[in-house]
């Protein structure tokens, strides 16, 4: 599903009306927290994410108490994506009859687990009774040292790497989708892929690895598709970047999964959303000194997939060595 | 519409398993707003409410611009209960099919009008596409010195105050609902009345004037009728609020309005919401002082309403002399 006329519009609207920066305000709209504070002092950021039935999640194979963790992860993401320590989380929760005290009971557990597996603490919320269910989550998080690691920091031979695996919760809900209906999932194959979808983790410890080394020029999470969030980081940076086919890191069984499915692998790991994992750059004098760190394991779990260079949008050298554009083709919740 | 027993579960599931302070955490769950920030720094407050469709406002008579401000308003009258500078807000917008753009167009006007009174800026939020409209909105404001007013200072003796006129909006609603389908309401009688409840006041400036008194000792603002806010405050406090019938500050009009609309005058003040005023309690050794203020102007717009004494509950003292505990008696969004 396309973003509808409206909400672009929407959006359009509000993006051209408000400042990036203000008093006590460091970052506005346009990156994945907003960072408000005052220099010198220990500086906050804040992010909101509203999840709607039907639209971000299915009740009919979500698990409530996975729901409640997902709600939650998605949030915490945006705080790992600036190198920040989650803190406090303000939930609203608009509920409808067809919902039972279990489900809700179930829902709020995962809530509760999430949270405190993050060391963070529930501080606020409301609760409506409506015809759609809808959760809004606001998460508010600490810096580390003054400044977080924005978006638009991407450089002219920085080097780009995700982490962990592309493509694959994409592959999770597309088996959901053809599951439904018929979701034992305990005995199923491909669980890891359903469980990527459902249960996603968010990278706020490598996040938070990653702002320390202090060689991090740009970072953002995961949540539309590589294609589409790597493009946000060329197009505030002012920069391109090219990466290659051949790099792109996948689980080993998404080929078998996506003949089974009927779906384009590179679809997957370039379009795929909600992997929640990080997209980043690395400033090209310390490319070194971070490849070693990885190779060395210091740094687990990331995969250098191209280089920053002069131009715009984001490139990408297929198998044959052709080069196509592949900026803002990514998912949208659907 | 009573609180579905759903919504009290949860609501009670969180408030039995969150703390109430914590590391950097002055006041969780419990209050107007929730107080973080580092001692000797600034300190933030934040809020949350979650608006729907037909559950908050009614899009048939509710003009999209001052619905608009009203999301935001009801929002900054969190602020303004704890003393605070509204200075950031985030909105979450779900929008459905039925919504046309110049109505959405509308709506953010009243948004960006409001903000803009404030001194406040928008800083993030989120828009989906569902099938019910809603709005979460969440307000990050700042302390005016080390310490908010919170809802559980009142002692014996405190004198209770409200500000403005109770019941307004209350007969505002009640009107809109008996005119639905025919809403030219430029020239109808009882404008005031109808503009209290699509339009209230947030009462930001007035919060701020008190807390700089150093003389109130609990504050919150009356969003769900008089009778359960302050009995909030009596909960909080551990204490007993005794108030007259006689001293209950209502406009002129409302005795004419409650007979054109059958309905009570003394529900419409005890229990009407929406007012979006200020209750508060007067520290029993400032109340001269304060009383002074007020009858020199210096404080405008409050009445006093009656005292607090030891025991628990509000008490009604009425037209005859005669009490009953009127705790918690108040009104539902409906």
């Amino acid at each position: 599903m396309s973003i509808p006329v409206k909400e672009l519009q929407l959006i359009s609207k509000i993006r051209g009306s408000v400042p990036g920066k203000g008093k006590d305000l460091d970052r506005g709209i346009g990156d994945d927290c907003s960072v408000f504070g005052r220099r010198g002092e220990g500086r906050w950021m804040v992010s909101t994410d509203m999840l709607v039935d039907n639209v971000h999640f299915n009740r009919s194979w979500h698990d409530p108490h996975l729901l409640g963790r997902k709600c939650i992860a998605v949030n915490l993401s945006d705080i790992a994506a600036m190198g920040g320590v989650p803190r406090f989380i303000l939930i609203s929760a608009c509920l409808s009859e067809e919902i039972t005290e279990n489900w809700i009971s179930s829902w709020y557990e995962g809530v509760q687990e999430i949270i405190a597996e993050h060391g963070c603490l529930l501080i606020g919320g409301d609760t409506v009774l409506g015809k759609e269910v809808n959760f809004s989550i606001t998460v508010l998080g600490e810096c580390i040292g003054e400044n977080p690691i924005y978006r638009n920091g991407a450089q002219v031979g920085d080097g780009v790497f995700v982490s962990g695996e592309l493509g694959s919760s994409a592959a999770g809900l597309e088996l959901c989708r053809k599951l439904d209906g018929s979701m034992n999932i305990a005995g199923l194959p491909y669980l890891p892929f359903i469980n990527a979808h459902l249960d996603p983790i968010p990278q706020v410890e490598l996040g938070q690895i990653l702002a320390k080394t202090g060689m991090v020029s740009a970072m953002q999470d995961i949540s539309d598709g590589l294609a589409t969030d790597l493009g946000h980081i060329v197009k505030e940076s002012g920069v391109q970047a090219r990466i290659s086919e051949t790099l792109l890191p996948v689980s080993t069984k998404l080929s078998e999964i996506s003949n089974y499915l009927d779906v384009n692998i590179l679809d997957l790991a370039l379009r795929g959303g909600e992997d929640y994992q990080l997209v980043f750059t690395i400033k090209k004098e310390a490319l070194d000194s971070f490849e070693c760190s990885v190779d060395n394991l210091e740094i687990q779990n990331v995969t250098r997939i191209g280089t920053i260079t002069g131009g715009s949008g984001v490139v990408l050298e297929d198998k044959e060595e052709q080069f196509s554009d592949i900026s803002f083709s990514g998912y949208e919740h659907s």
